[in-house]
């Protein structure tokens, strides 16, 4: 068949919209019909040329939405009709991993998705000149239609609105997923998180539905305060407005007449930068505080502190998809989004047609977008 | 009164045998008859002069036992007679660090103990000129009698040989405790312990106890794998004798048929190197992941790794006296050494008398000891 698509066709150009062949699920796979997907930064990161293990040409988009419309030899677990979101991180519930019980990084099809293919080792897109065109992340969402396989779909429920779950397929629950899965923040935590956009609101909204008491927010552009208040902030900090470091304000923002030692119990790193990662770290308290790593670092960067950092009690660690076990989380979090448990349409700030699809990235440049979401 | 004690005049020098004076114990305090004491890497640290935070003169010794010979005013706990083990992580049951069930990093006497000083901020050593001497670590175990804080005393089944028990007031409990309480290790794990000193033998018999499949031990020098191998290490890598990385080594010996990416659930730093610390990072599996930096690093030396080793599910943390609470927990570890679950006197390589103290030293220099016991 052909579909439409928006084709990143070389690292730093503009995607191109264009008709493109897609072939039929193969074993296992399943024909989409992507009804919405979110414009992400890893999708600019990879647009770039950062992205070392970028692949030229390929369909981006890993946020996405939609219905099923045919299913390949195999799939037992999906049929025509059903909503779906798209899975970077698929759940086959058969590796190593996924039987480990202590990560959602399924590997069952981690070599091939790297390589920009489906797990035969090909391609179902291409040009119409034969072309082949990589997948991404497993997804390719900035395509009317694509194949995704069966373990990287999480079917969701029909009532659900395509153009606000799309961002669960991403964004909303990297963010709460650190929160309730990676951090297991508990009632009454002192947290931080860095960076507020369109993961940060949703670290904030995961720390209000765990019951932190205290939830500080830290960005350099005081237009995000209101924003970080819509999902919860308790306090504010421009590190730019401040005397001092970042870390000596948090310290002494978290002592209580008790606690003369101060720190936030947990912190949140959702910039990507190394910089602020080892702020995040050294801003939790001593004994116990625990920062999580969730923004992609510039290709090379590296993190850094003192040992003495963990050795008096902190810890370092990071998530991918939240810690979200995609096909089992992703529907709950859908329906915490139905019945009102977490708030997703104020994030969409942006709704635009494939055509405009560039107009997003632009927006996420200028930072005046939390999410844009394009509708097919 | 006055007591016999080693006392450090000045950093990289030998210690002084010498009389000292000894003021009595105030409210809250203890008077200990040390009855042996343990030569650990820390009090070399400090001796040399490489501890930023190293003062002189001072009595040093950290890994002590002895008798109460008489408690100051408030004692309730303790009683002349009682065998006792002092502890440089205190527990006072009462601060934020105690109360927070989160970390044994007792917080109530560091500000004065950090000082080399008890806690009402004076010392209770003195040369016979009457210079004061600084405390160490709040024991001062190199002296044959010293003051300690109450809640900095361990009290000790009274049948346990103070020679061998001196041992837990440090390298067996951070040893032990890093794998029981720090890492949490389970039944049936991979785990890999860089450095196969005084504090890495103890890990390794502390994974035995956890029930690990796979200890893997690695040191530059092959003289340590028999002694790897009596506390229960399964396999020795010596760096210098691999092609490639030991990083490589080690995820190519924990891939089974079932799970081909490899690495160990559990690493151990038990050097103090920062370069050895980011290998024991990113050894560990993909996903779940857990390494535990016990080693000292010089002063001002870095951790370094990428985020995407976090990003991708490993922890990095640390432990200081293994997570334990000094009074609740070591009295349970003599019992566990005089009930022939865990071993100790072999690693007590040579005894000295405290004359030969700056023995116990070189023989730590020379890498002959696992570790020298001081017998008053």
């Amino acid at each position: 068949m052909r579909t439409r698509a928006a084709v990143a066709v070389a690292a730093g150009k503009p995607l191109e919209i264009m008709e493109v062949n897609l072939a039929d699920p193969k074993e296992g796979e399943v024909l989409v019909e992507i009804k919405a997907t979110g414009i992400c930064h890893t999708d600019e990161f990879t647009l770039s040329g950062a992205d070392p293990e970028g692949l030229f040409p390929a369909i981006l988009g890993h946020e996405g939405a939609g219905v099923v419309i045919a299913c390949g030899p195999g799939v037992t677990t999906l049929k025509p009709g059903d909503h779906v979101i798209p899975l970077y991180t698929p759940e086959c519930r058969q590796c190593p991993s996924c039987l480990s019980q202590k990560t959602n990084l399924c590997t069952s099809i981690r070599a091939t998705q790297g390589q920009g293919l489906m797990p035969d080792g090909t391609s179902r897109f291409s040009m119409l000149d034969g072309t082949p065109i990589h997948h991404y992340m497993g997804c390719s969402t900035f395509a009317n239609h694509t194949v995704v396989p069966e373990i990287a779909l999480a079917k969701v429920r029909e009532d659900a609105p395509f153009d606000k779950i799309c961002y669960i397929g991403c964004g909303v629950t990297t963010g709460i997923g650190a929160v309730l899965n990676t951090a297991k923040v508990e009632i009454g935590a002192k947290a931080v998180v860095f960076g507020l956009g369109g993961i940060g609101l949703n670290v904030i909204q995961g720390l209000r539905m765990a019951g932190a008491d205290m939830i500080i927010g830290v960005d350099l552009n005081n237009d995000k305060k209101p924003w970080g208040e819509k999902f919860g902030m308790t306090h504010f900090i421009n590190p730019k407005e401040i005397e001092g470091s970042v870390v000596q304000a948090i310290v002494e923002m978290t002592k209580t007449p008790f606690d003369q030692i101060g720190g936030a119990d947990y912190s949140f790193d959702c910039t990507g930068n190394v910089k602020v990662m080892r702020d995040a770290l050294e801003c939790t308290h001593r004994g116990w505080g625990v920062s999580v790593v969730i923004g992609v670092a510039p290709a090379g960067a590296e993190i850094q502190t003192r040992p003495f950092q963990l050795v008096t009690g902190r810890v370092w660690k990071g998530t991918a998809f939240g810690g979200a076990r995609g096909r089992t989380d992703v529907p709950k979090i859908v329906d915490w989004y139905m019945d009102g448990k977490i708030e997703i349409d104020s994030m969409i700030t942006h709704t635009l047609k494939l055509e405009d699809i560039n107009k997003g990235f632009d927006l996420m440049h200028a930072g005046e977008s939390i999410r844009a979401v394009v509708v097919f």
